[in-house]
């Protein structure tokens, strides 16, 4: 982000108070690590569930500039109390893993549709001027009918994560043109960089890869390797959500994010053996349960975005991923397990 | 339907195991006493919700020649045992009111989500080759991008129960593709016909405006009355559930239902009126809780059933009004309260 930018954010955020559910996240940890910056009062909901991507060490640097509040999303009464007098709900909390949405159905219904629905019932009744803002997926679009993905694509879930987040942001939509409530979706594709959960693969490959090119392994891939994705650097993420907040323009919709162009996973992998001077690349074949759910080459159009909002995807991958090599060669030891 | 028709269903249905959810309903009911004339052995599943379109004496003249057993779809046990050993299982259990999803969002949750998910895991596990045929509707295309609704129209429903719809839909379309169950989707219009609920207004108008007729009370239509919509009646829309649950063509595919042609709804209460003789029509504006939700003109395509599985709406609008009205004239007692 150029200064100019970082003015303007500043502007928008400063003494603004603040919420992000799956704060100790992923994506939450370093939008509040920005937040911070910026000069926000921020407070972190996470529950800190096993196997999810909440980790105390993700605001080791910050965690006397945050407020931390232990909670589910899924807890209707602590949830109606923490929404209040906040201008601005980051709404990340989720579960991830597509997988686990088809071996633990109810609990993916449970976070990704019930809590997102008394989340804005929560908000509707004790804080209807905040500006939420959802991260949602472009997972949802399912098995491209054409390329790359636009918000005009028709959304084919391909598992039960994807319908239940489908139908999350969807109470955004409609909560949005019902009552007025100031929500916008971004739907996010594969995002990589520092704060990661990278102790098993079960939330997407982009982790997992660069794990194994730290640590020496073999990096295994499905099929051919020539399975296209499009990927995003968490800082260009984070100001996505920013610039998401802080524009008028954005209530009531929804906007894909997108990588400046798709790679191959085996190019992903070969960059990472070289970047790392570790590991190795290996092909093997699909195994069944993931065959059933595998979408084929996948990118999204960030177009829309940037048109209305000025958002786009600055930081190379070859940069983002050195970046990220970095901060795990460093504090790897708080993600391996 | 033609006798060929009726003979070829007759070979496909006699004998065969069904079982229906909300089979006490308006649609449900008219399905089982066509299923009994095919010979099928048919199990009725309703829970007879107070307020929702289960009514005993929809079954009164096959009372004796369907089963029927008292459970709500959200009984993940009862239903577990329930969908063993059947061949059709029509899945037509649902909260159908917009206003009351609007109200009560919990609730419609739990029955057309939640408990959408607990029957497709109880096939899975418990009965993975029978055929599932799910209501759905048209409903969530929400306001139209281009008339008539295709099935390649976006989704982006206008409330709650839109967006709930939607997902228990794709639940069904979900378990076809990752597990194999044969499922098939329809996507209602606006249906009428012997047996609907008439005792409230929240499920829909023309209930309503068929009541109002025989009863002689003013039809207040709201705006100017010149807002199309497609009608279906229940006897083709209970074909088009035959159809796809025959055919192998139609599994985990999705089909819109449609009317012969769109008529407006001052045209439709024109045309009450005057069969009947009786009642009148008056225009008013808009309440706020409809206006928010109301999607203007809208009506489906049924090209791709056609098409596909050669189903179309046979019955002339004015055939059915009028068979509609002999049935309440006659029955409306059981009805009105």
């Amino acid at each position: 982000m150029d200064l100019k930018e970082n003015k303007s954010l500043a502007d928008k955020f400063a003494g603004k108070r603040v919420a992000i559910t799956g704060g100790l996240g992923f994506i939450g940890s370093n939008l509040a690590r920005r937040l911070v910056k910026l000069g926000a009062e921020v407070l972190l909901i996470d529950s800190l569930i096993s196997g999810y991507g909440g980790n105390l060490f993700n605001i080791n640097d910050i965690e006397d500039k945050v407020q931390v509040n232990i909670a589910d999303i899924r807890d209707e009464h602590g949830m109606r109390y923490l929404v209040r007098n906040r201008d601005y709900i980051f709404n990340l909390a989720g579960q991830v893993s597509h997988i686990e949405s088809m071996t633990d159905p109810f609990i993916d219904l449970e976070i990704n549709v019930r809590a997102q629905l008394s989340l804005l019932e929560a908000c509707r009744h004790n804080n209807p001027t905040a500006k939420i803002i959802f991260a949602s997926t472009r997972q949802f679009y399912g098995k491209p009918d054409y390329l790359p993905l636009d918000e005009k694509h028709l959304l084919h879930p391909p598992d039960v994560n994807g319908v239940n987040k489908m139908a999350g942001e969807w109470y955004h939509i409609v909560y949005h043109r019902v009552y007025g409530l100031k929500t916008v979706s971004l739907r996010l594709t594969n995002t990589y960089g520092p704060r990661q959960l990278m102790k098993h693969n079960r939330q997407g490959f982009v982790g997992w890869f660069i794990r194994q090119a730290i640590l020496g392994e073999e990096i295994q891939i499905f099929g051919d390797g020539q399975q296209c994705r499009d990927l995003n650097y968490v800082d260009d993420v984070v100001t996505a959500f920013l610039v998401a907040a802080a524009a008028d323009r954005s209530i009531g919709h929804v906007y894909n994010l997108g990588g400046e162009r798709p790679v191959s996973l085996k190019s992903l992998a070969e960059m990472l053996v070289e970047m790392s001077g570790k590991g190795c690349i290996s092909l093997v074949p699909f195994p069944e349960e993931r065959k059933r759910i595998d979408i084929g080459d996948v990118y999204s159009s960030f177009s829309l975005i940037q048109q209305e909002l000025g958002w786009e995807p600055v930081t190379p991958l070859h940069k983002g991923l050195s970046m990220t090599l970095d901060y795990y060669r460093k504090h790897g030891a708080h993600y391996w397990t």
